[in-house]
Parts: structure tokens; sequence; C-alpha cells
């Protein structure tokens, strides 16, 4: 397998994975997301990683994201995405896996057209997003392409990007700390027993009960997220069902995105480290 | 999406559909069979099938069985590839979908390097096949490319094998018949309602009411194949409950798994005509 089926593969594991509290999995549907688009999505993200790493970074995540959304009909894995793309320029080197000092360089390398590029990704799938920070009204990603304009005056890099969002979204968490919970959950997939759709189900537990959910946070609202983080410690700790919990969270629309994200990511890490179906 | 990733995408949607009795499915696992390794056989599969039609299209195949081989550590697929491959060389025309009369031209053009190719592929995975017919010991595909030699020595062309074969495997017989089956199996996919996995699982019970499998055949017996068409019709007319079946078919071992090779032949034909997820 070549690094964009690693990570086409991390993507399928990644729904597949059951019970992942709130999230379309192997059992579960939302009211209007489905798990066939994620399988959609994944085959439609295809094309543009498999290009890596002749595009940009920013060009291949706009790419993916077009893809994606074109074959899912909607939004499926954008916060995956994000952070794999990243991680596939990480991949390219000649010995062993990426480190998250590769990723790292790749973080730090990236530019004001990734920048650019990344804007324009939001015209191509509707992404949930909160108000952007104080004094960043013009950079609101929801602005789409019509942001570039103010990213090329304020010669923001995508990396700069990034750590602007970093307090409020965890995705670009993981952007600006060297994908610590990424490598760290892959590690937690490598050494857990079972199938990597287990695998991928313990590590998004662990991770939903490390940190509150930003996903959540933005569209369910602060008590949401604290709330799932607090029950999904209580699952790891076998005080809580996490099959009652997953089917109370998809029923009242509470959807740790961010974690699916993330836990995506991290069976790309683990599958580069010899992750088996 | 190209037509490598509609291949993809007919084999996710088929794995996904459920309850489809006796098979791996989004429900279901077998003991030794986990869905996972169904979703890393189509990944595995991709990197041969977007060299089409490139390479000969015997060697796509065996380069597909590989890599599906490779990436799900077992045999998951080798069927429905045998159907895809041929499809995607129909699907190279400018216009419009392919049709019958394209897969049946592509079949026709096959040659005997093809066939040699095909029985290379057999290396590469092991697939549960029945005695050969009379006469064709030295053809016993379990030989793999020991077999090589007769296939040249005939001069068989990998359709002529298939003509061959048709009358115990019903994979061959789409083959020889002009993917008649797989046509018609589109047809019901895009005019059912529901995801793409649910209009998957409606016309494998259906296509199973409609004739025994011959893999069930191979691996349970003819009584039980019969069985399987009988309680598949009741299924289909409401006499029987599909997932109790499913659970009932997986507990025996009886595995419809030639019916599920032409699910997802004919969810590439839906795939092309604009079936959604």
């Amino acid at each position: 397998m070549n690094i964009a089926d690693r990570a086409q593969l991390a993507l399928l594991y990644e729904v597949a994975g059951t019970p992942k509290p709130g999230n379309v999995d192997r059992a579960r549907d939302h009211p209007n997301l489905r798990f066939e688009q994620f399988l959609a999505g994944a085959v439609g993200a295809g094309r543009a990683l498999r290009a890596v790493p002749e595009p940009p970074l920013g060009k291949t995540f706009e790419r993916a994201v077009a893809g994606m959304a074109d074959a899912a009909g909607t939004n499926t894995q954008f916060g995956a995405l994000l952070l794999l793309v990243p991680l596939c320029y990480a991949s390219q080197r000649e010995e062993g896996p990426a480190t998250r000092v590769d990723a790292r360089a790749v973080v730090d390398s990236t530019t004001v057209e990734d920048a650019c590029s990344f804007y324009r990704a939001f015209e191509h799938a509707s992404v949930a997003v909160d108000d952007p920070p104080e004094g960043m009204d013009d950079l609101d990603v929801r602005r789409g392409a019509d942001a570039v304009p103010a990213v090329r005056d304020r010669g923001l890099t995508l990396a700069g990007l990034m750590e602007k969002s970093a307090g409020q979204d965890g995705v670009a968490r993981e952007w600006t700390r060297g994908f610590e919970r990424t490598f760290h959950a892959a590690g937690w997939i490598l050494d857990a027993e079972g199938s990597a759709g287990d695998r991928a189900a313990g590590a998004f537990l662990r991770l939903l009960a490390g940190a509150e959910d930003t996903f959540i946070t933005t569209t369910s609202g602060e008590a949401a997220a604290s709330e799932a983080t607090r029950r999904a410690r209580a699952a790891v700790d076998g005080r809580e069902d996490p099959s009652a919990l997953a089917a109370e969270f998809v029923e009242r629309g509470i959807n740790p995105g961010t974690t699916a994200d993330i836990t995506a990511a991290a069976l790309f890490v683990a599958l580069e480290r010899g992750l088996q179906p």
C-alpha cells in the first residue's frame, strides 16, 4: 500500500469502528449522514492524495475536500483530511515511518498560498465552524475564497492560521502541537487487540475521555462537550456502556467530530507502523 | 470519480450492504474473515485498477488480486474482481456508460496470456474452487502458475477458460453470458430506494433467490445451495426475516460468495449510471 492507500484506509477504518459514541459508525447512521457517504468520501479524496508530494499542500487539501464532497454529496471528512494531508507529506521520507518531527517540518513549511487554498476548500463543502476569534472577521472561513485577499494582506501561512485557531479547534491544535494526540492514539491502536475497527473505537473513546471535543462545542455547546468527555471517561472506566452512550449521543445530536478526525489520523500513523485489518 | 474509484466503491458498498444472508456485511463478520479485511482488500486492489486500460486484462486482474490479498491478508474479493476487471476495461469508451455489448467485446478480446495471468493470480490468494471439469486436470486452477504450459499448449484464452467453467461457476457464467445477471441487478439497484448499502442488500437477496450460488455448492454442497436459494426467495416474498436468515447462514457457514461477487459488479454498473451513496 502506498501513502494515499493508507490515508484512504485510515478513513475507512475510522468510520468502521464501533461504538464511537455520537458518530456515524459501522452500526449507526445520523439522520442526514449515512455510512455509505463516508465510504464514498474516502474514495473521492483518493485522487488528490495520490498526487502528494507534487502539488503544494494546500492544493492537495482543497482537491481532496472537493473530491470527497463530490463523491459523498456532503461534508464527511473535512477535518480528518486536514490532519491526513500533512501526514501524507510527512511520509515522503525514504526510511521508516513519519515521525512527529517530520510532521512539524511539514507544518512549518506551509505558505500563504496553502492558507489561500484552505479557504477555497470551504467553497466545496459545508463545514460547521465557530465565529472567528476577535479581530479576525476578515479571516472568517465561511467567507471562503472571498477571504483570500485578507490572507494575502496579512501574509498568513496555513500554519499561522492554525495557530490562531488552536484555542478553539482541536484539529488546528494538532497542527500546532506536532500531532501530539494523533501519535499518542496511534500507540494505543498498535498496542490494542482486535480488529482495526475495534482498535479505532477504543482509541476514539480514550481520546474523547482525555479532552473536550471542539466540534461538539461548536455544534452543541460547551456543556455538551464537557458532558461527552465526562461520560466517555466513565465508558473507558467501565461505568457506562459505550453502545448505549452511542445510541444516546446520536439521538441527542452530540457529535464528537474532531475526536473522529484525530482517530483517523492516528489510524494512518498506525497503518504506517504495520496495523493489520 | 474515475473508473477505478467506482470499482473500489462498488466493493465497499457491497460489503456495507446488510443483511446479506451468509456474507460478511456491515452487521456481521465471519469467524475468520472480518469486515475490515474487505475494506483493506478494496483499497489494496486500487493501484492495479487505476492502470486500466494500459496493461493486458489478465495482468490487471493478477495485480489486483495480489494487491487485495496483500492488504487484506487473505482472499476477500477474488470473484468480485474477476467481474469488475472486464467491466473496467469495458468502461473506457468516451460516451455513456458501458453496455453489455462493450462487456462482451472485452471478453471476446481476451488472450492466452490473459488466461496465464489468471492462473498466476491463484498464487496470491487461497481461493475455494471445485475439481476441474473432466479432462481438464492439467488446467486445475489450484496448480497456479504450474498450469501455464498446459494453457499455452491448448491455446486457451481467458474467455475460453471461462466457457469451460461456466457450468459450475456463476462468475464464469457472467463472462460467457454477457454479464446478464450483473446488468439486470444494476437495474434493480437503480430502481430501488434507500442507501447504496440497502440497495445492494436488496439486489443480493433477489440474485440469490433467482439462482443457486455456485460458491455455496463448492463449499457446502448442492443441498445447501438449493436451500439458500429457496429461503432467499422466501425472504424476498416476506415469508422469512432476512436478518434472522443472515445470522443462521453465518452460523452454519453457508456463504453465497458468488452472489456477493455479482452484487459488487452490479453496483459498479449502477455507479456508472449515477448511483448515489
